[in-house]
């Protein structure tokens, strides 16, 4: 299902967290998958942490041809070292920089997928962390998202575990999904379904 | 769904915090279920906590005829108040007591089922709250859970919300669930389940 979705969408977006923890591939998979139905990946990185090399598996990936090569957005003005950026650059990715909120220092998803807009990324998938797709649920965010996909597993991960759910607010509702579909997938469940609005 | 599955079982089963917080009606509100179909309720009280009154629902459906009346759990020893006790035997309830665990002072599930086997009481829906579920997916509890039915809608509460799910236990693996089937349900999902062990 996730590499299917990915060969539908010009990009695939992660916060810099998911990039360091997970140091994750970001293609897809599916078997003959032509470079061209690749998605972009995109790294959301404000202040220039993520700490790839050309081991880093988006980065092996690109240099074999089997995925495309990251854009990684970068708050404006953030320095980044040069040995990195030739890294980058030399398998045909780049830096981009977005202006960063004011108020709280991060991104604002209208700069963000501007910016996208204009490498020609006409569809972003949104992949993670849960801080990035929470922000996505609430205020700003959510007037930019077609559809929410969840994968749901019968299995309880315990507290304490990463919680993708907006923050409560008083006074405002919750946010309820519609036209929703339900696809059982094996053990799993697939919710899709669009933000109410 | 919920109602269907409460005439599936001799018993209804919930901790005094969701008596306290909901005033719950614990009977199935199918049409033309006969009495002897409703489910029994059962309310966890180990110290003595549930102010019921004849107004509290399950007291009226109980009166009415439309419900079984309630079966309280005491620890061993609690101290019930006469008045309590002659309201809840006039509609045809009563208290039972089960020994508190030494060590935390809860209810083991063991001596619990055993005093509902006792009197005659063969199956138990377990609904709530989230502590007494919590205690059914882990350790000693999860022995005695034969299918889990979760029903999930396609929202986010928010954080701060009633968590359930097991603590997560170092070095534990994580409660997972076999035979899994979903069944979509309108806007929802119900998740029908047995706990692999």
């Amino acid at each position: 299902m996730t590499h299917h979705l990915r060969t539908h969408h010009s990009a695939i977006l992660i916060g810099v967290n998911t990039a360091l923890a997970d140091d994750p591939a970001l293609n897809s998979r599916l078997e003959n998958t032509p470079l061209s139905k690749q998605p972009r990946p995109i790294i959301l990185d404000p202040r220039g942490r993520w700490d790839f090399t050309q081991e880093s598996k988006v980065m092996q990936l690109a240099s074999k041809g089997e995925g495309k090569a990251p854009f990684v957005i970068l708050g404006e003005g953030t320095e980044v070292d040069e040995e990195k950026r030739k890294l980058l650059e030399r398998v045909g990715g780049k830096f981009l920089e977005v202006k960063l909120g004011a108020e709280n220092g991060r991104f604002e998803w209208v700069g963000v997928l501007r910016v996208l807009k204009g490498e020609g990324l006409d569809s972003v998938m949104v992949e993670g962390g849960g801080e990035v797709i929470n922000s996505l649920l609430v205020g700003e965010g959510n007037r930019y998202v077609d559809s929410v996909i969840v994968t749901i597993a019968p299995t309880w991960l315990g507290k304490g575990g990463v919680v993708v759910s907006p923050p409560r607010e008083e006074g405002k509702k919750q946010v309820r999904l519609k036209d929703v579909v339900w696809v059982p997938c094996g053990e799993d469940v697939v919710l899709c379904g669009r933000i109410e609005r």
